[in-house]
């Protein structure tokens, strides 16, 4: 399969460069009969947007992007038919010429000299397909996937976790309230928390610099026995997904890399009896569990366990800083640069909605998968 | 794609379980022409052996395993044929009944009761095809790969770089030893830090508990362009490939998790014009690189860069421990297991060439992927 | 994989609606650096529009599509990326109140109800998906993988073999002229024929009726080695995609059907030394080969022999006749339907461009795959 | 995916070339909980071997193969456990020097040249994988898809429709008779027919001859709504797994070629309400229909009608004759070649078993698929 398709039974194909005509998806194997509007997907698309998550917040992208998708197949009379969703949003707003600087110059941490490696080319205006603005594409597959699930009981949050060495509390401790992510724009479940990062954002940007961070996200709601071993995990599949971001450098599920301290009395999760009637969509024969810890973070031997899934990736700063760095052009030639422009001090809050989407869609396509596993 | 098959073009299927009569594995799509021998197989697969990495190891699982592998298929007259090598390894000294005790209770941080809520049964056996065992018939598979890439001058050596909480010497640290690796059973990279963890695994042992830990891995000589944007990235093939190993829960490369806290004035690797003559096999008019860090890990975009390939893996704790633990059993009641037998208190000594199998797989892959990038 | 996609390396996924904004494909795995344009593009489409093939016919649809392609993404400077390219075509002139009679009736010999009970709904304008419609989006890819082909020396032509009973002089027959074919609107290789099939088309129409026919393909300069044993083989891949149209009901290779009478001593093409120098593609020590007749239709257990790869396929007649017909409404009652509007008595002369379409996107495909043949 | 695996969710694998060690299959995919023994697979491959259809017919080949297939992995205690079915059945009786003589001619009607031409080398003992012997491995597979359909009360039955210019009985004529297809070693639906087949190929044997034919195949019990549109129909899959056999070269659906030569008015199968309380599988509000004829073979737009899907097969004269041929050697010299062996004078008896395994393997897999077509 080529490399822009994602999934087995509910895939999605994105396609778009960033100051082409139009980014957009193509989700093939939604099933049928899913009510399904413009606005599920808008409301996704906004999450994503400078002005969304951005808004009233230093660290904005300057572009202002309308987002406004179009859904060109696949939805009759407000339910979904069974057939391709072709949905494109188009660019605008472009000014290519903004990177006529950047044609033959590679930028340090951007992909255009590797692009031109693998592919001898590359469109150069704004990262072209190598741009965080292919993820809009995805985020609009996301947003079917996320109604599909959603008649499941299944729910996706993920919220800034880090943001350079500004930890935020975690789910359990004083201060954390899920409430407040989507209120302020950095998506940090802690007012306080908020402030202080912003802070210190505002700081990086007038030092022309930039910051990375760690992103947390938990799934609630999801039925065990999804994931396909032995390849196919629940945690593969996920890891993948969140590596497919140009800009996650790692992933880990439940205790993650502590785990690899603990000893293992410690980090086994004790199963207990599930409460009375609690049997969900097991099998005969098969009783309920429940568990005193989610050390595992929601699988066990890469099969969801009923808890919830739990994972954080961590992200690098952004690569483009307008303090001066070097690099070298297309002729080899050492040079000096100052990226200018419409720049995120950290990416963290809005690749939020980018990667529920892409949880959601993993997880839409394991359902499917699982609908086959017993006879 | 079924859960069991890994790759586009050079793909494995695995199959068996445990205590069924064989593991194994299909590779489809390996180039015709390849000098391929059996010894190549079975020189990995005694790397996996517990007589292997835990010669002289109280680590060691007491199960000898002959793990004599036959190949069925797609080697003619020394030569792959450019058909399915199918190869199987019996299952031998099996003692199956020393699993009746644990047919209907689940082991605590163990796949036995997600697997039955996935499929309505199990194979209790060994873990059936959730045991370490069926990875054997990945490093039968990998070992192939390797053979393959050899041929690029493409080398992945993966080592122990953390035991519990026992960290062992990076590459340029005082102590570090590639050489030393394959020396001790805990494929340590440093003699003084294989004794310190050895004695650390006899404590644990003694106390019923076992350990996890870190796994590093690099690959020298990959040639740039590999990966396939944007879903089907050098990074996140990787991440699936580890985290389809039922220990793995996180997985970093490069700077990894470490990114998260820099400033992009310190983490984006600088580029330098590369040393004259140094193009391999980039296309026309693109020229060589070389950078002053390697921060990213061997990637831009998901792209190969040309520098190494570098990435760590966290390993939970071996969750058989004949501490008593409390569990549930099949008819919801709950038991106290001591899980008695075979096992390893660590696994990552083992675990060294089955990650370096599933780093071939995905690199041959790509390789092959590669060869379509341009007209 | 979803089933609107088609291919491995080489793949499109199309996606629309007759009647919704618009029909599309995007092709991933094109390689970077083809030059292309929409010219490519536009040329394909206008042989498929009823405007084209129909012109003067009275067998043409009425519906005057402009089928103008917009071009989203994976072109640059006018060459490809080697990114996904996305292209869309509004449906325009839609009418869609037609339909509102069909809404609750299965017409015979569409899909109306199959699709109704796979689905559990459908968009009955202009048959949704189900329509010929849906072949736009093919013909957008086909013409992508044609200038691809053209860069290897392969084309591909199409022609209209047979119309109901009338058959059409063969290649090397007398009448027959490959120049003759798409100067009439019948794409029939023979003028005279041409005008016998012109009158028996109007007495159809006269009727109310319709008719089938068999569509010819020749491809020419097709290097050996293409196909993928055991289940890729290349007229496999040749029939599926044959059959993957609606209206196909049968598909034959060379001798076809004929070859099953025949006699091993007959059939069996036999081998020649190649003129001298002819060598192409082959690998080194594998001499080249010609062969005294060609009724194994270009390939030998399913790999191209650099012969002319030849087939046949048959088309039922079109469904939609004004002849009132039998059948029955979504309550279950009988109902008689004399189906008006835009249609065709012949659909083969459309379907030549479609078909060959069809074939370049599979030969592109086996190019790319053949190219991980050797090491 | 490389080429020897079929399928999407309900897949196989298979491997093994004539004179190598075996063939088998690995099946993923399956459903876990179906009851399968070794007796349902050996059943079929008993089918398949020359001992079976071949008894006492003159036409059989004279290597005695046992066929006892192995199971590896999969099942435990009787039943399916949702993992790979790999399944191996042993090469004996090779005499492998036999070929010595072909290492270097290439035999005409054969994949010899195009298989080096490829991948530059082949194992010519018994053709290597371009064997028939190849097909051992699907049949195995079928067997499991075969026993999985069965508990739809889906039914498979393909036999001899034709052998040279004799054909056979169709069903409804008289003289067809079902239960003598497996009577006699022909698989000929007619005992009278048999007879003279039985003699002509006698003769062809004599003249050292070979001859090809159709294949007839009917499948009862389907329910509607299989097939995944646009690509994956039911039909173009279908014929995509007919071609991949070597020796078809023709395939049709229904009335097939014959629909090219009707009118719209009579190929059309006129729908008809079903009779009460038939209403199967379906979705809520869509009716239940049932036909006055079945020109369409089963299906429309690709999707199951519910009918009987029925299908023909074209199969080429074996290409192995004892009469002399002129062909060519690995130095492109010409030389006459005349082939000595155990050779079928018609594959088609033995080509009942496996046209029904891969018929079954489609099938079980758009079962599969097409769980997923509606939430």
């Amino acid at each position: 399969m080529a490399g822009n398709t994602f999934g087995t039974l509910f895939t999605v194909t994105t396609f778009g460069e960033s100051h082409g005509p139009a980014v957009g998806c193509v989700v093939d194997g939604c099933p049928a009969g899913l009510a399904l509007s413009g606005e599920d997907i808008r409301a996704e698309l906004r999450r994503r947007r400078p002005g969304g998550a951005g808004r009233g917040l230093g660290a904005s992208t300057a572009r202002s992007e309308a987002d406004e998708p179009e859904i060109l197949s696949g939805i009759f009379e407000g339910k979904t038919l069974g057939t391709p969703i072709a949905i494109i949003i188009r660019n605008t707003n472009q000014r290519s010429q903004d990177y006529d600087a950047l044609k033959d110059i590679y930028r340090p941490g951007h992909a255009d000299w590797t692009w031109e490696a693998k592919y001898g080319l590359r469109d150069h205006r704004g990262g072209g397909r190598s741009s965080a603005r292919e993820t809009a594409g995805r985020v609009a597959a996301g947003a079917v996937a996320k109604v599909f699930l959603a008649g499941y009981g299944v729910e996706i949050r993920a919220w800034t976790a880090a943001i350079a060495d500004i930890e935020t509390p975690k789910p359990g401790e004083p201060g954390f309230d899920f409430e407040e992510i989507e209120r302020n724009p950095l998506r940090v479940p802690c007012k306080e928390s908020a402030e202080r990062i912003l802070k210190r954002i505002e700081e990086l940007r007038a030092e022309g610099d930039s910051a990375g961070g760690i992103l947390s996200c938990r799934v609630t709601g999801l039925p065990p026995g999804l994931g396909e071993p032995v390849f196919g995990k629940l945690d593969a599949r996920i890891a993948e997904a969140m590596l497919s971001l140009g800009a996650v450098k790692g992933v880990e599920f439940g205790a993650g890399f502590g785990a690899a301290l603990g000893l293992g009395s410690e980090m086994n999760d004790r199963p207990l009896p599930a409460p009375a009637g609690l049997k969900g969509s097991l099998p005969p024969d098969v009783p309920g569990l429940s568990w005193r810890s989610n050390n595992a973070g929601g699988m066990l031997g890469g099969i969801s366990s009923g808890q919830d899934l739990e994972f954080r990736a961590a992200f690098k700063p952004v690569p483009s800083v307008s303090k001066p760095q070097q690099t070298v052009d297309r002729i080899g030639a050492v040079r000096e640069l100052a990226v200018r422009g419409r720049h995120d001090v950290c990416i963290i809050p809005r690749a939020v909605p980018v990667a529920e989407a892409m949880t959601a869609l993993v997880l839409a396509d394991l359902i499917l998968l699982h609908r086959s596993s017993r006879v």
